[in-house]
């Protein structure tokens, strides 16, 4: 969390103020939109929750969906800084295998994040109808694309099918276990950590090579990985500070 | 389709008539709700379209609710009976690669069912986020799991695993394409040929054995499923009688 800093600079204070109530504003919205869902709570709902003077409030976002999606742009901020933690505490983190089990972890973390990819109608109400659940996801693959490349040259990922299908498999199955955990009998409940582990499973079996990986090679990897996700941490910085301090 | 058939019997042509009308009603719903979704389809809506009077409508069914299931009943029935034919067609059809294949493309040809299956809230409105989806497909896969067993049993499924954790897979890959098809970027979009096809190539590179199948066990299995389907067939038409001939 940011600290307040006072006396430093003429500027500073003001914008850490600005930036501590930009952040408590976002905590009563994502309290209240996973509470009674996205339809149900009002700007009003808001700032009454966060403390905050519903005039002040419009200093930051004149709209629910502009808050919305500056709550959404903190969420992909802290996904991808936990999943960067994750994967560099495992040496084979950075494999196809490892990336899927650290993502869906990372992820079932935020219930938010989850209903916007899963476009969940209780918590999103009509926005869940939108073009941007799609426009969410294709961007996502984009920047996937290049990491899934990068590993059929390294020879880790099989190349006897093309890369647009194993995209889509790819794909496919990750939404696919996120889709159907709420739709099974009680008595195949899994915990996280399983849920996760089966997921990487699959994938591995339908997308990785059948080949140990030495230690040089998955360092290797591991660093292209992690300048791909500084790229995207950099990114989702600038634009979720930006909405906040501007 | 179910001919008139006149002056056989005392109480066979009204029957017959009977069921003309239902057919009719159904036709005329599921093109509404098709277009419409089920929200904005009443039953008035109904009756005019299927040309049948409002009062003689509520003899077959008295609400929406009552009237969908029905339609439902006859979209399985349907879809039973076309997977029917596409497996008993393809000497491999009963393998778990081969049932996967053609359930996704018997399936695509009935939206009806795929919007239940998929809880699509566009055609299903309030109806998608009820229990009945969940039981749906609970209902579906607590089927499927004695065929499973079989396809273990005979050693065409892999045992590295456990059958729970199989369903888990068997599941989320099935239900995973069909949600992803419609959020991948235009110039991934796939036949509805192609799109079986990888789906089905998943679920083999993720479950089945890597040896090939001889011709006599292939018979087996694929006997063994056909009475399988036909016992799901036959409950299916029983119901679906019941409920557009009382």
């Amino acid at each position: 969390m940011t600290k307040v800093v006072r006396g430093v600079g003429a500027g500073e204070p003001e914008v850490s103020r600005r930036r501590e109530r930009a952040e408590r504003i976002l905590d009563a919205a994502a309290a209240l939109i996973l509470r009674w869902g996205f339809q149900k709570t009002t700007l009003d709902d808001v700032s009454r929750q966060a403390g905050v003077a519903k005039g002040t409030m419009y200093l930051h976002w004149k709209t629910r969906e502009e808050l919305f999606r500056a709550l959404i742009g903190r969420e992909k901020l802290a996904m991808a800084e936990d999943l960067r933690q994750r994967i560099s505490a495992d040496p084979a983190g950075a494999t196809l295998r490892g990336i899927l089990k650290y993502s869906a972890l990372a992820l079932m973390q935020r219930p938010l994040l989850k209903a916007v990819l899963m476009r969940d109608i209780d918590v999103l109400g009509k926005l869940a109808q939108g073009e941007q659940s799609r426009t969410a996801h294709v961007e996502k693959l984009m920047g996937f694309n290049v990491y899934l490349e990068l590993l059929r040259d390294y020879g880790l990922i099989r190349t006897d099918l093309s890369l647009r299908a194993q995209i889509y498999m790819f794909s496919a199955i990750f939404m696919g276990f996120f889709f159907v955990a709420p739709l099974m009998p009680d008595e195949y409940t899994l915990s996280d950590e399983e849920l996760a582990d089966l997921m990487a499973e699959t994938v591995h079996r339908t997308l990785e090579a059948d080949r140990p990986v030495p230690a040089d090679e998955l360092q290797t990897i591991s660093q292209n990985f992690m300048h791909y996700l500084d790229l995207a941490v950099e990114k989702a910085q600038t634009q979720f500070q930006k909405e906040v301090e501007s």
